[in-house]
């Protein structure tokens, strides 16, 4: 970066939005993905405080063709906020204002630097709900959360970031400015540009606002913790429940090693003689609650369930989920690394997939957990390890692909919701065909032909065709 | 179109599967649309088998240079599926198998050429349930639908078409034959081309295999009809209900040149006293229905109601709904041309809308009457009139354009379920701007360089920026 170029971009944001100190600039080579290979230093680091700003600064980049990666809070498991040697960090961080609350219509408008769970609480305060909860949203950003269309437990009901989507504000690679879609429910007017740019992972432009709708919040949720002897039977009646026709709010699943590893750090009454549990939420209209939950209990007994807890509290209900939410850390503070993986496969696979990640932790001797949207059918074989132990984590490298092909194998996709990043950019073309490569790849060139956004990342750097 | 690619073409498909007499040509000049300049006679029409003989036809277009008009039942409303001279006509209602029926997985996956509502009721066969409903439903076909995203009146619960594809086999311009997203409930891996191609009016490839998700079948419905003395009074109670927090899987509103002409054409019960008529449906869990329903009624009272009607029996819900289904017939009875505009608006706007449209019906002394899926704030102000009064049609030429610019002052979208196609394309960039149009024309030419595949729906034929 030269001291010319830092000298506009101070120009246009200020010198306090722009870092170029090593301290600052190393915490850049880091998000919440686990990569073997440490990115090099970013060249600066700018935190734009309006779209003009940011279309400012994309139009320096695409002079001098420097490339750019956009970046909320850093929070992705897929290596897509990561910086490269030479980049420019696009820190969105501080364009964080809820633009426009609209509840008759059940929209909003915010920036991309908007805290999701801030956002969620403030939608509440209105009676109303923004769905999209991925375990992150503590600390992740709205367009973070858009950028790698983030899911979440809420997903086998509510669908995930897209579902939510209605109209983005994009500053393209060459600093110009659009709007796609409408603030109305239904639109069709051109192309889906809103759903091609959710989940593009930075690499089609810059999100600087979002407009969202929201749903009424539900009247009323009820929780139930059922444990199994089997982890196979924890899979078939995640199956069941769904095929009588019940779609509960959430449906999690969580094995041994994660239930070990909440209980032993923030007891919850898990059951340690279980194999597995399924936490399972219902919600609606009161009314309609009681006669969901029982019948989730008595399939839940009919699959040999061994204990099934209904939470008769709100305060036991919130107990049960701060001990899913607080899994990873809980599991975080045993092993020094863990690589989350979210392969999916179709609900009724997931026994098999199961099987075969078991036998892969086998074949490859690894502790792997499991934690799993269960309801999508979404996995997190979570692999505990330290990336200190170096024939260990050579073992992993042969895995990760082993488990991809399964995912695939059983009619699944190698990521469910966190993206493909620099992690898994070697593996998407096994699932989309070097044909649907080349689409994307087009799209990418047509939109970004100096490829200066997020490079590298989804694509790789290497041919697939 | 010279023998010698005929020749070709009839070998790929058949003799049987491929016309070129005249009055077979003429059929395909039409679809559900109102267009004033009637198109030049199509070059031929092909029925593919199969996605092998598409993507030959594709080929062979490719290698010409021949435009490719690809079509389902032609009941659009934009002219988006009409023809134009040259043109290979891409008629794919013989590749209508069901393929597959996911019951556990709540999947299924169609050639695109079944017919929508065979598609519903082999679904319902199964205690499952494929929510989008156009009012075509009975003979547009599941790649229609998914060209166009079709909505309907469950759009205000259930979302439109686009809710429910996973995964697309789309045969590109160049003939080569991809497969887009996953049978997997989340799947990130890389763009979304699947949401991309859905409501692509056929620009960007042919849509030869769709993969879409099911609903569990709703366990219980309730109808209400509800009628009001004055038209503003049932556009506010439309927000009232929805603000309450109660999402209605269907939200219909009628006025009074529609409730007549279905009571004069089929009579079902409709007050004619009323200026505008809702009809209103509930779905879910039996027991939380009456608790809905009389909220409902209750908000209707409190909003001024005439009447309120709630269906006390199935074959009065079905009496209800064959009336709404029926008002475009019925009205067609009277009218011999029908201009069918489907501009929406956020929907507290609705009865400025309604304002706004009956100001213009007046400026430029015009029939319009309404009938909304109220709901989404998706309006189908229906211009009633006779293409032989060529005065007549001068006036709603100028017309229009006012409607379109209203809807976009109100926050709205020029079309919110009907499609661009031919009719709106010059209006297009209204909406868009002409950075949105620049995006999507750079996804057109990079994914159909020689401009083959629909030419002229969605972009015009001029120049927009």
């Amino acid at each position: 970066m030269t001291p010319e170029i830092l000298a506009q971009i101070r120009k246009i944001v200020g010198m306090d939005y722009v870092f170029t100190e090593k301290e600052d600039l190393f915490c850049y080579t880091y998000d919440g993905s686990f990569v073997l290979d440490r990115p090099k230093l970013p060249g600066v680091v700018v935190m734009p405080g309006n779209t003009e700003e940011t279309s400012r600064i994309m139009k320096l980049a695409h002079t001098y063709g420097i490339p750019v990666v956009p970046r909320g809070a850093g929070s992705n498991l897929s290596g897509g906020s990561l910086s490269e040697q030479a980049c420019i960090v696009m820190q969105m961080t501080r364009m964080n204002r809820i633009l426009n609350m609209d509840r008759r219509n059940m929209t909003a408008v915010v920036e991309s630097g908007v805290i999701t769970g801030t956002f969620q609480e403030e939608v509440a305060k209105m009676g109303l709900f923004y769905p999209p909860d991925p375990s992150s949203l503590a600390f992740s950003t709205m367009g973070g959360n858009v950028a790698e269309c983030a899911g979440g437990p809420r997903g086998v009901k509510y669908g995930v970031t897209r579902d939510y989507v209605l109209g983005l504000e994009v500053v393209l690679a060459d600093g110009s400015v659009i709007k796609t879609g409408s603030a109305t429910m239904k639109c069709v007017a051109g192309y889906d540009l809103t759903k091609l740019f959710t989940g593009s992972e930075g690499t089609l432009g810059v999100v600087t606002q979002i407009t969202v709708k929201l749903l009424p919040m539900p009247q009323a949720r009820q929780t139930v913790l059922a444990s199994f002897s089997n982890l196979d039977q924890t899979a078939e009646t995640v199956v069941e429940i769904l095929s009588r026709g019940i779609i509960p709010s959430a449906l999690e699943l969580m094995d041994q090693v994660y239930i070990q590893n909440i209980e032993s750090f923030m007891p919850s009454g898990l059951p340690l003689d279980a194999e597995a549990v399924l936490l399972i939420e219902v919600d609606g209209p009161k009314s309609s609650l009681d006669e969901q939950i029982s019948e989730i209990a008595k399939i839940c007994r009919n699959q040999g369930a061994m204990h099934i807890r209904c939470a008769s509290s709100q305060e036991e209900r919130e107990k049960l989920w701060a001990a899913r939410r607080g899994a990873y850390g809980a599991i975080a503070r045993n092993y020094p690394t863990i690589i989350s993986e979210d392969v999916t496969v179709p609900r009724d696979k997931i026994p098999e997939a199961v099987r075969r990640v078991r036998k892969i932790a086998e074949t490859f001797q690894l502790t792997i957990a499991i934690i799993a949207h269960a309801g999508d059918g979404n996995f997190h074989a979570s692999i505990l390890t330290d990336e200190k132990n170096s024939t260990e984590m050579a073992r992993i490298q042969q895995a990760l692909p082993e488990l991809f092909k399964a995912a695939l194998e059983l009619g699944g996709t190698i990521t469910g919701e966190h993206g493909v990043g620099l992690t898994k950019a070697p593996y998407l073309p096994w699932e989309t065909g070097a044909g649907g490569m080349h689409v994307m790849k087009a799209i990418k060139d047509a939109l970004d032909p100096k490829n200066i956004l997020n490079p590298g990342k989804m694509f790789g750097n290497r041919s697939w065709s």
